[in-house]
């Protein structure tokens, strides 16, 4: 396995499995590695000749009031999980690597004004932007993405197609802890007692889930998630949401696929989870 | 040759090339295809095993009260002239088959604040996203464009500069008629006495392009060529600027590459001419 921190070292070595006609799967991280990208990277290793990961805190993706820079950082340890899997290269560039001048960027109308787009302005712009960049870079066949970030997988699948980029986006499930707390490197911020009560985002997207399948309307759905988030103190709503999966615009029913997506703030810790239902 | 409208179909035609490690030349156009697109296409056939000519008037690239139901069509003549050349694929699509449900777009800030950019506020935006499909569609080694639009040269360079898209941007020079006047389709719209006076665009670059080699400051230039523009009954000055080549900003001095870029109406149809000076 190959740490590359270059662009034209990656697409120099990248270039001749091209020519060979290897397939290449890529897995976009900012790195801090948990079992839910283990997971994406195993899926990656399963599909593909060449497996290539990207560790990079993408800076443009960040608000001006948001965690750049405490955001948890470990090469050395994500080195070791990629390594066991069978990774061929991690790409690790420099924000100046990335970003020199920066002047085009990749933007998307309606679907980022919902959900995490609302709540953070300029976030998907900055999602859009790194992956376009990641996805000419690598030339990559695949590209792996977890669905606890489930409107992100929406609109890269809408930036693919608008753009045409030859590329195929694999969504893969979401991991939990045991207890239900699915896997995020945030989840590193939480103190003991946090950890606790973040719970509740599990526990709320398992009741709504079961209550949409028994044929709870959405408002039903969204009550009964409230009333289980809110019975937590350390909790705060960000926002609790059922929306059309494909478009990203709010839906008053379960007449189609729906996303159902919480953000919720742990402490000061923001959190995010859902289920996806399909009709 | 194959003239293709369907985008599958086309990836499909390339694919094969792409395998066998053949060269890809794109030259994207508007159609109408005039001799200046004619040097664009032997160019591109000079350098590349397999070209494409995209013709393609692109909707969004038009504002609203621009000649987008107007601009010129003549696929037939079009595919004369690509034939004679030994063009191998003309990409015609039509906008369904290019903008379906679009969400996603491609924009660049500060350097299409000035020119045609402050002129035609989202222009850029469409051909800086049209582009995007292009070069994803084809796959391209290289695509060709015309110095006559130099802005839109930088600013394509830089998008494939920012996004990291593997494709060389070539662009070749103006083309004239014997008279001077830069060939454009536009050249099309006017009446034989406009035909006359729209000569006053290229003696003003002629004449401007003189004194800044010999040494005239920017004012003493922009003053010339105004001079030039406006002894022309039937001409109407959008802009005059001198501009820094790389970035697009407004320059004070000729101490650097500097792109001399004027946009002048006659009559009813807006023309646009330059020159580069190289310090």
């Amino acid at each position: 396995m190959k740490i590359i921190k270059n662009i034209d070292e990656l697409r120099e070595n990248l270039k001749k499995a091209k020519i060979e006609g290897k397939s290449i799967g890529l897995v976009p991280t900012m790195g801090y590695l948990h079992e839910g990208h283990a997971s994406l990277i195993r899926r990656a290793r399963k599909d593909n000749d060449i497996v290539v990961v990207s560790d990079f805190v993408n800076p443009i993706q960040f608000g001006p009031n948001e965690d750049l820079l405490t955001y948890p950082r470990d090469l050395e340890a994500d080195s070791k999980i990629c390594e066991e899997i069978g990774v061929d290269y991690i790409f690790a560039p420099e924000a100046s690597e990335m970003y020199q001048d920066k002047k085009v960027f990749v933007d998307i109308e309606d679907m980022s004004d919902h959900l995490c787009g609302a709540k953070r302005p300029g976030h998907f712009r900055g999602v859009l932007t790194v992956c376009s960049k990641l996805f000419n870079i690598t030339g990559a066949d695949r590209a792996y993405f977890g669905q606890k970030d489930a409107q992100q997988v929406a609109i890269i699948k809408k930036l693919v197609s608008d753009l045409n980029i030859p590329i195929e986006i694999i969504p893969c499930p979401i991991v939990r802890e045991e207890d239900g707390l699915a896997l995020s490197s945030r989840n590193t911020y939480l103190s003991k007692e946090e950890r606790k009560a973040a719970l509740c985002l599990s526990k709320a997207i398992f009741a709504g889930e079961k209550l949409a399948k028994e044929g709870g309307s959405v408002e039903e759905v969204i009550e009964k998630m409230e009333e289980i988030i809110d019975s937590e103190e350390l909790s705060k709503i960000d926002y609790i949401s059922v929306v059309n999966l494909k478009t990203m615009e709010d839906a008053n029913d379960f007449d189609g696929d729906r996303l159902v997506a919480i953000a919720v703030y742990i402490g000061k810790t923001r959190l995010i989870d859902n289920f996806i239902y399909r009709s």
